[in-house]
């Protein structure tokens, strides 16, 4: 008989091609796909994830997996063992039929969010959203929680391996509290960024080589990637030399492409800095999504709407757009990317608020899952908790409700994983600087690379060797908390708006 | 049970979708996928591959047909069953083991074909052309080939249906003689078209806009298809709803997007025009690459490069353009793109030489599979070629034996497809030209509708119903011959250079 973890690999790599080639289909359906393509791309979908569910959950990969478990492992062999079994128990929970209708009805779902958001019409979305629902709670049922857990465990566990509402209700309502205290203190501030100088007329086409140029220094690997457009930024990776981005361009407003490519940035250098050695099994999978989100959140504000970062590329992004901001000093500019104000649309929010239209979600979605909400009433309780958390009313569902990819795709448990990413990029930026010599100075030499490197080694390179607040803490010292993000807070927003909390 | 028809009907559905699928991996790989992606991308098209074949080859499959043919079955019914039966038989000589074999390859060595063309090397691509060839014997061996034929009829049959070496050899032989002889006399006119006017300053963006118009003309759907661009102009379809088109676009030469765009678009249109009624099935897929073919060369060249098309469409061409063609006539506008010179690119070609870059591609294709001519020998054996049959002798290998994408595919058997399609275009222009009342004023009259209707109940419709030769013989009341073509070529090109032969 070969080896059976050889032949386990073999069979994992098989896998892992089919969620890319699924992967692939998303990628264009959100990129190129003509509208018209829906339909048969959600065949398309259920018919590849139901191939991948039924592959990992044969009896061969039991099997191996068995046969491996009696071998003399090493720790990284065990790594995969352990990981792809435990994989594997999740799936088995699930039939088939349920992989495929998921697949299929979030797959037509997103065609339909994609019509209702343009015509700001909830009502037309409600019905499939309804069925998006109902498959996911079916999920979480099938899949099971911990006793006296609760029903979205079983959803969080999907994309966070480990959390639970015990872990993040205290943690979210801690972040929130702080979150609002500061928003409270930047808001009587007599200062008062001049944001007006974003929107101003930027070149699409300067702007997207601005990006590029930053994408580059940062190490992004072109030959093995792709920046492209789309009307919600996000990135898809199909191997570590096949990572794609997407940002937009907006030709009245600044912001939007340049920090959607470099948050975007910070998730493609997580894919391609992958172990290549490894491909298919669990050494070369990112830790969990809070993780993969802190790569982002690190790169686009810790790093990205630093003052040392604009120290180097104010110069240069002057440059690039000729007289447009000429007129505008570095410190303008920095307070300018570091506005603050209650806002409605989470992606364009700062840092400030933004944790507040995740919690927003957060208690949304539980109460959905748990059937405490109908989808009907959504538009409702949503406005309501807008108004009460972050102070702002949405006008319409499309700045409301419907601005979101992520519910139309089935992605519900998604949303907490960004404010962990928040929690542990302020953790990681503090011990980069704690370990990488002259931090500062060598960002505001334009040297991306000595971070990029550092969390090579520390992060990506890691693959799911350690739960994420394992890592966190090996990496930093410290447990996951929300005292490095405070404390950033503090001292990013503390000093601009010359104001204290 | 269930009605083995409709059983048999879902797993082809199937078997078309991983199919589709599979497209769409080679056309991100040809448009979009970044260079370092080729190693996984390899693996994910081999994979896939694989899993086709054993789905359709399953025995559950032979089942079904088995069944459904012990039934009471209408005209249609008896098509599918027939057809994917002879499918199944022609797949079942495949080991899966080849079939992923010759994806795996196959894939790389487009990459590798990339990079050896822009560096104008064959001696780069050698290696693994040797390998496809040989993987490309072993299935004409596996598929095998009727006593006393050539193995090279085991690869025509994979493209169209019935043809032989048999066949083609006669007709080929005649179409060049017919060519060679035109090619003479419009050699010896003293009229010379003034092809410099293409070769003016025509901005891209304004020929892709152009292009667009044209296509819109025609019918295509742009809500059910897209227009991009790649080094080789090619159509995909994942689905009648979702059909791809590319063209290539240069600044300083015209008639490549143009005439890339009209042609692709005649592919196009028949994707757009298959039976919605029956996809995945017989019914819904094209007769022959033959047939595919005519599609695209009559739209392109019968229509295309008519008096009557530029007629409408001129004007429109020089409004596009502002002053860059203010001063070139309808007249010497339409001689121009019906230029006639032996050139080095088949795509570039003008339709006289055509059919004898298709008959240097066919003459060497024959002495590979056959093992008469050996890869290292290609290159020369192509300049020789060209040499005696177009006139031309190439004198880098990428003007030469690297031009073509289709070998580092591994469609071998492919090229003389193009050649019927030729044929098969000018004997449907005849009847078009019969049937359609009127027919030449309404092309001048911009309308491209009347055409897409006849050819979408007399050809796209038609689906599998019958092989090419019958269905040319039912459209137009005659067997596939080069008469029309021939006939073709003295009335277009015979006043215009005034010239007879």
């Amino acid at each position: 008989m070969d080896n059976p973890l050889k032949a386990l690999t073999d069979e994992l790599v098989r896998v892992h091609d089919l969620a890319a080639i699924h992967e692939l289909l998303d990628w264009d359906q959100q990129t190129f796909m003509p509208r018209a393509g829906a339909e048969a791309r959600a065949r398309q979908t259920a018919l590849l994830a139901g191939l991948a569910h039924e592959r990992f959950t044969s009896d061969r990969i039991g099997e191996l997996l068995d046969a491996c478990s009696n071998m003399d492992l090493s720790d990284d062999e065990w790594v995969v063992v352990d990981r792809v079994a435990r994989d594997r128990k999740r799936a088995l929970c699930l039939p088939t039929s349920l992989v495929e209708e998921l697949a299929r009805v979030t797959s037509e779902a997103h065609q339909v969010w994609v019509t209702a958001r343009s015509a700001k019409r909830f009502d037309l979305f409600e019905e499939i959203l309804g069925r998006v629902i109902d498959l996911k709670r079916q999920k979480a049922t099938a899949v099971g929680w911990p006793d006296g857990g609760h029903p979205y465990d079983a959803l969080l566990d999907g994309y966070e391996p480990g959390a639970t509402v015990a872990f993040l209700d205290p943690l979210i309502r801690e972040v929130s509290d702080e979150s609002s205290k500061a928003l409270q203190a930047v808001m009587g501030s007599s200062v008062s960024p001049r944001t007006d100088i974003l929107r101003r007329g930027f070149s699409v086409e300067k702007q997207e080589a601005f990006c590029r140029r930053v994408l580059d220094a940062m190490g992004f690997d072109f030959e093995a990637g792709r920046l492209d457009e789309s009307a919600h930024p996000f990135t898809t990776s199909f191997d570590p030399h096949d990572v794609r981005l997407t940002t937009r361009y907006h030709g009245d407003y600044l912001p939007a492409a340049i920090f959607g490519a470099i948050h975007e940035g910070g998730h493609g250098l997580y894919e391609q800095g992958l172990d290549l050695d490894h491909i298919g099994t669990p050494l070369s999978e990112p830790g969990s999504l809070g993780l993969h989100e802190s790569q982002s959140r690190l790169w686009e504000n810790q790093i990205g709407r630093s003052l040392p970062f604009w120290r180097f590329w104010y110069p240069v992004l002057q440059e690039t757009f000729g007289d447009v901001l000429s007129d505008v000093s570095l410190e303008a500019f920095h307070l300018a990317v570091n506005g603050v104000r209650p806002s409605l649309i989470r992606v364009e929010a700062d840092e400030v608020t933004y944790n507040l239209h995740i919690a927003v979600r957060y208690e949304l979605e539980k109460a959905l899952i748990a059937g405490d909400l109908a989808v009907g009433d959504l538009p409702e309780a949503w406005n309501e908790r807008m108004e009460s958390l972050v102070g702002v009313r949405p006008e319409s569902d499309s700045d409301g409700v419907l601005q979101d990819v992520h519910w139309s795709m089935g992605l519900i448990g998604y949303f907490p994983t960004y404010l962990l990413g928040n929690l542990y990029a302020a953790q990681f930026a503090v011990a980069a600087r704690e370990q990488i010599t002259d931090f500062d100075d060598r960002i505001a030499a334009g040297d991306l690379m000595s971070l990029r490197e550092w969390l090579r080694n520390q992060v990506h390179r890691q693959g799911r060797r350690y739960e994420a607040p394992q890592l966190v803490e090996r990496v930093t010292g410290r447990p996951p908390s929300a005292e490095s993000f405070s404390g950033y807070l503090k001292e990013r927003f503390g000093p601009l708006y010359d104001v204290t909390w």
